[in-house]
């Protein structure tokens, strides 16, 4: 309490008022006794009376025999005023990370369908089997988990993950993972444990509009490596540019990156090794999309080459199990003790119970079996996207052929502008991620990412027919 | 897998030795089935039972009728060899965070008495009700809770913070504020908002080594302001360090400072607000001890002041809840929309169950009855630690008289070296915070913190008596 001027009772009831008018308070719920708000405000018994009289007064609240103060009714229940139409400020130029802002505002919006979150189908995530891993986790874990975790993360977890290794050709121990808030956690870490400000790195092109900002504010520059959209970044490229901008460290998503599709050729990983240890340059390589497989195998990654530990292997479960959770994981090879420095400057540990419930539910062995039906599912429905996309899409249109993931990259005419199409598409209540914001570069205004983690539904399908429709009418 | 040699079998039969080896695969175990094998390594029936097979023989795994292959042994169950005495390396100076890495090593070694981590004693903490909060949360959440909340936060945990601003002299609503993944984290995301790399920012003195380090990750250099030890940062040297230093932003814990234990007078929280209104820059102020106060009231917030939106005030429950869930918070006053995409840069959302837990927690109204019980055994904790210090240690010594929080700041003889006191102090399984790690200068290496957050017991006051007689003898 701010004790300046006369009649406390006064500033009291203000600042009830203010609750009141904000929404904190409710219509209908009960205000603290006299006697706990004279002492949670350290003012006497009659200030705190008086203040709740003076409100009684306007209204406000109201007092119940025997049972004490209610907030009685709130200002905003009354009908809106129109809205003055807004000035258009034309001259305004929209930044990357505006954009993004843009994009994502509406994430939480039902209402909107949308092709713009890459992550998988929610309704075939195992929400009741990770909530009962939850409850497990809070029997086994000391004090019921709400005690920290040690700083390298759940030694469950990280045992488990260091058995997931040999699925993609290597092999990990516990003690060379360290734990992180999802993946995009992990990255950052990295990154920062790898980079001055000031510093170079390269990046795929397109690229992860994510890892655009994080070098941002990272206050890197970005060099946007050329990259095929079958075979992944140009190596030939790669190693003429890393002497000649001083690229400090390299990331990549080289399995079904984000949003190209791309999948590194093993020969290709090998010789991307090779060339990050003749430079003695980090490698941060990041395979959030690498169990999301169409194949028959799951892809190896860089990390499987590394003899050096020059490469910073990232991941999560967010694609695959639990994007909320935010458990994520890396690799960081001989940058380990730089990163759990990291880790402990920035966060200190990670949220205990959603760590210990993916280790136990990865324990259990549910995880196998659970991604082979997400990946089957995932797979139609990349099809299905895709086809209804050749059908409702204009002729000149391209698409990459992803062979895991859950994005498609689209290619429209050149005089297209996809910003443009998105504002249209959100006024029919669609939005996807205009191709824009994949580059710092004032590049790829006429591509679009899909996501195709949405289920296939006959909302989906007018959906891309509503946006095949917008982008022929352009 | 890679494929690049001869003997396929044996490649794969060596991975499997090593997970053995590094008991990434312990005693007991049952392996993959053959057929299983063969699928995750992409790999013939024949090759997947020749890599078992030659196992086998090598008496690692066994096999069991009708049931599989299992682990047999496992190299490490033999008797160590003895140590050879390892040479000193006495040039080597220890940076503080070498120092800080050190002391928090033991962290999860149950056999230390750790007088080193200022965090409130794990027994009172109501674990039960937290774990009944979090199944409620998983019943109320979509989908359990397994997909990502909002980016600002749980709106039903914004809304209860909102509420409890009116117990440090405020009244803010839910918009103002954004959750984090604890208070190091808000204080991360603040701090990159409000400076780029290079600029200066100012902190008390001696200051939490948690924010020298965050300072030092971001590239940032600062400014140790001198600090009273009852009333805080001399605001006379501030207002003339602001303009000749350049500061761009000050980090200041006003209330219960770690590790002085100071708590600024309203009038100068008011005067810093004015101060730091006049130069424009931000002011980050880090509240995380101010509901463990042990007067009769709760003191105020510099943010309680702050008409201009200068002030980002942080805060969690870390101290008074749950430590392990990681949930804070910040209310970034004008900065919002900077920290908002720094968090979108860096981590994209908190983990939604422990913020949902604790947000249902507080509105069923448990919070401020459990933190009266709180503030109570701390508050008894603090005179008996005081106690014993007064009586073991040397006459010369010096100790803080902390009015709330969970540390004391003791100066012991120039003479005595605190870094040299913590490693002796080790040896007899005691460990606490030695003094310069809390200045990035020179200083307080007579210095240290002891938290009293462990309760009383006859180990804590035998530790006590230990150092006590150490310190003697230097």
């Amino acid at each position: 309490m701010i004790k300046t001027a006369d009649h406390l009772y006064l500033q009291v009831a203000d600042n009830i008022e203010q609750l009141i008018e904000k929404e904190v308070m409710k219509m209908g719920e009960k205000l603290p006794s006299v006697r706990m708000l004279s002492k949670q405000q350290g003012i006497s018994l009659t200030t705190a009376f008086q203040a709740y009289y003076h409100l009684e007064g306007k209204g406000l609240i109201e007092s119940r025999p025997k049972s004490g103060y209610y907030i009685r009714r709130n200002m905003h229940k009354m009908l809106p005023m129109p809205d003055t139409c807004r000035p258009v400020k034309k001259a305004s130029e929209v930044t990357v990370s505006d954009m993004v802002m843009e994009v994502f505002n509406h994430t939480a919006n039902e209402n909107i369908l949308k092709f713009s979150v890459a992550a998988p189908p929610v309704g075939i995530l195992p929400a009741a089997k990770m909530a009962k891993a939850v409850i497990h986790a809070m029997r086994q874990l000391p004090a019921n988990g709400i005690w920290y975790e040690e700083l390298q993360g759940n030694a469950l977890l990280r045992g488990q993950i260091a058995r997931l290794s040999l699925t993609w050709g290597a092999v990990y121990s516990a003690d060379d993972i360290v734990t992180t808030s999802g993946c995009m956690d992990a990255l950052t870490l990295c990154m920062a444990s790898v980079t001055q400000p000031g510093d170079t790195i390269a990046l795929e092109s397109p690229a992860y509009y994510g890892t655009l900002q994080l070098a941002e504010s990272l206050g890197l520059k970005v060099l946007e490596v050329p990259t095929h959209p079958v075979t992944g970044v140009d190596l030939d490229y790669l190693d003429k540019a890393i002497p000649k901008h001083k690229i400090k460290a390299c990331l990549f998503v080289t399995n079904f990156n984000n949003p190209l599709g791309c999948c590194m050729p093993d020969t290709h990983k090998q010789a991307l090794v090779a060339m990050i240890e003749k430079y003695d340059i980090a490698l941060i390589e990041d395979d959030i999309y690498g169990d999301l497989y169409f194949g028959k195998q799951r892809p190896v990654s860089c990390k499987s080459f590394d003899k050096s530990g020059n490469v910073l292997l990232c991941n999560s479960f967010s694609k695959s199990l639990a994007p909320g959770y935010r458990v994520g994981w890396t690799m960081p090879g001989k940058y380990k003790d730089k990163v759990l420095r990291m880790k402990q400057h920035h966060s200190i540990a990670c949220a205990s119970l959603p760590h210990a419930a993916i280790g136990h539910f990865l324990e259990i062995g549910r995880y196998d079996f659970h991604l082979r039906n997400l990946r089957k599912q995932l797979h139609t429905q990349s099809l299905r996207y895709s086809q209804a996309i050749c059908e409702y899409f204009p002729e000149s249109t391209r698409v990459s052929r992803p062979q895991g993931g859950v994005v498609l990259w689209i290619e429209l005419d050149d005089h297209i502008n996809t910003f443009e199409l998105f504002q249209q598409a959100l006024k029919n209540k669609i939005s996807f991620c205009p191709g824009r914001i994949f580059s710092l570069q004032n590049r790829y205004n006429n591509c679009l990412r899909i996501s195709y983690g949405n289920p296939w539904s006959r909302q989906v399908d007018e959906g891309l027919k509503t946006l095949g429709k917008l982008i022929r009418k352009m």
